[in-house]
């Protein structure tokens, strides 16, 4: 089986970005079908036609967004009338349908709509709701090929509606499931050298098929497990299984699935402890409280944070003394510590973590280096403070230092 | 000329979305040179290199993304060896390159990455100063092949700094300037109304071309202009004009032009006065402290910020009054306005900000809705609060929320 995408429209190719291709191959996945190759093509007949034309002799299923709309530059419809040899019918119930539309706005349909009620003979319509232009889906020599309109808010209740449920009944044999184990702290090469003993293994269990890949991020490197088959049940055993074998290799490196946050893994894992926590921050400006309350419900642990942008504020706000940020700088291990274990004192937390550095784009002016950081943790157990040096933008080390912050928390919470 | 664009990566084709290709073929545009294709393909072998092969007898220029990473399905350089006939050759001076990367990171290199130092026979070489995969530029026939890595925050150095430049000087033609006015306050539907007037005019200029696209996102619209000649004078005469237009009916609801943030442009303003300003948060969790510190300089007028994610730490940290609280609530006006001015008094600041809310998902315990939320404004003139209404996800309403306070104290600098 193999499936294109056709993302018809010049804008597309002058900087706007499409995000109807991820869409729908992100919802073919679901019933087991992948999608083998996107291409984008401006409102260009020729060009459009040598695309669709090379599309349609290497694959079974075309999927096109764009080009059905009412103006001169919509050319979906009349290039692949001329690539098929499928003549364009007036249907009369469409252009009821977009009449009808209009006259809901209390608006004269123009002329030029007129054009959008026009199918592929043999196309079956795919009502759209939110907009004038209806997609088509032609079967053709055991292809085939399905019209969709370009806005991505119309596209998704047609797919989900039309499409989906006539792919699922034409096509599935197969079903795909996805898992995504999210790490931090490993670097990309370390994570593949870890987990290459897991990924060059091939796996058969009939009809099923496994493949991985690795996303790296700024603050984390995610692994997706994908596996296709037939038996849900042996898809997800699988999963199971190779889940089990990153876990092995991984261990507390990976600190959640699929749709889970740092932050919502160390809200749910100090939820369960029942414990509390209250955040002060200099140069990560804001950002760990502003991740933590992302979380639903955060409210239950998280009491308070405090951005001590200036050395009195963290003097007056925290009760750093005047002789420690003389002594070493605000800038400091020592400064880390007193900021710690002043928000845990103040707010009455069993956790206070504290952040201490130059997030840049300059050094200080005592000549500490952009990307260095004290990120110190207050707990009834005692403060511990680690030293960090990050590379990147400003914004960059404000999210590897609030990363940081998260996952020494939740390693004094496992 | 003919132009592609390969994004190599099955993540691609499973759902992730693809902002390479907008950003290449922007940056293009800008040089006069315009995108006919582009193609997403998987890292498959036999699929890539046939993707490859036929772009490249199509293409003069071919752009890839992607698959230059250190590990197993990383593909690329290899499948360009092959098309082209182009041996794969190690560079000492990029795998010395490489291995400082790591030692910087006090890291050994793992052997992995030393596949990243091969170059084609007769490439110059892309430096990246983000990563560890350098990028290649072959020409070859007259055709020009690019290799670029996939993380987005790699390439754009990378394309600035080397690619661009060279296109430049090997082909520029034609110029292309766009100009973004970044907009807050009004509705997409009620911005199209006000420059319908203006954009609806057909303009001509000899040689050049004027278009204009509207990107509404949830925290405001921006109106971008783009002009196409040959002549840079008169482009930026037209781009002015433009500009006078669109104040001239949008006035303060632009808070600023291209690469400009709201909190960068809040923080001109206040810089400017010599102000300062203090932040006391609820609903917003932190995030406006955040936005405002991701400005670099920012700790000249910002001082410090409070998140009080309770009623406790309202009272204790701002001297928010018990009676107010019962009365009425911590998401209330009369809450908002003692924040305010309880962050301003104890900060010493010029101006104190303040959000009380509902983020959501749920409404408060006594049936407060969802995203109704208060924001106050403490300043040497007084104090005034300002109600809100938002709807949207729990992190859309705080980014929506952390925007309304962000514009209401731009309206008090201007």
């Amino acid at each position: 089986m193999h499936i294109e995408i056709i993302c018809i429209g010049s804008e597309l190719l002058v900087g706007s970005v499409n995000t109807n291709s991820a869409y729908i191959s992100e919802k073919l996945a679901t019933i087991g079908l992948k999608v083998n190759r996107e291409i984008t093509v401006g409102d260009d007949f020729p060009q459009l036609e040598n695309v669709f034309s090379e599309s349609f002799n290497r694959s079974n299923i075309i999927i096109t967004t764009g080009g059905l709309g009412p103006t001169f530059d919509d050319i979906t419809r009349e290039t692949v009338s001329k690539a098929t040899g499928k003549k364009l019918i007036l249907n009369k119930n469409v252009l009821k349908t977009i009449s009808e539309f209009f006259e809901k706005k209390k608006i004269k349909m123009p002329k030029d709509n007129e054009k959008q009620s026009y199918l592929l003979e043999g196309a079956e319509i795919i009502p759209n709701g939110l907009g004038t232009a209806p997609g088509q889906i032609l079967e053709m020599n055991s292809k085939i090929i399905i019209l969709l309109p370009g806005p991505p808010r119309e596209i998704k209740p047609m797919f989900e509606n039309t499409v989906l449920p006539y792919l699922k009944k034409r096509f599935e044999k197969g079903l795909l499931k996805i898992k995504i184990l999210h790490t931090v702290g490993l670097a990309e090469s370390v994570i593949d050298e870890k987990i290459r003993k897991i990924v060059d293994i091939e796996r058969k269990l009939e009809g099923s098929e496994v493949s991985f890949s690795i996303l790296a991020k700024h603050t984390g490197v995610d692994i997706k497990i994908i596996v296709s088959g037939t038996d849900e049940m042996l898809i997800d055993q699988m999963i199971q299984n190779l889940k089990r074998e990153f876990y092995n290799v991984l261990k507390d490196f990976i600190f959640g699935e699929d749709n889970q946050t740092l932050e919502s893994a160390v809200g749910q894992l100090i939820l369960k402890k029942r414990k509390t926590l209250a955040v002060a921050e200099s140069c990560t400006g804001g950002l760990i409280s502003h991740r933590l309350t992302n979380v639903a419900g955060s409210s239950m642990y998280f009491k308070e944070g405090i951005v001590t942008y200036s050395d009195s504020s963290k003097k007056r706000m925290l009760g750093v003394k005047d002789e420690t940020l003389n002594k070493y700088g605000a800038v400091s291990s020592e400064v880390a510590k007193e900021m710690a274990e002043g928000i845990k004192k103040i707010s009455g937390t069993n956790f206070g973590i504290s952040t201490t550095g130059i997030a840049g784009p300059k050094p200080s002016s005592t000549g500490k280096p952009v990307g260095l950081v004290f990120i110190g943790i207050a707990s009834d157990a005692g403060t511990k403070v680690q030293r960090f040096q990050f590379t990147g933008s400003r914004v960059e080390i404000k999210d590897k230092i609030a990363t940081a912050a998260l996952d020494i928390l939740r390693m004094n919470l496992i």
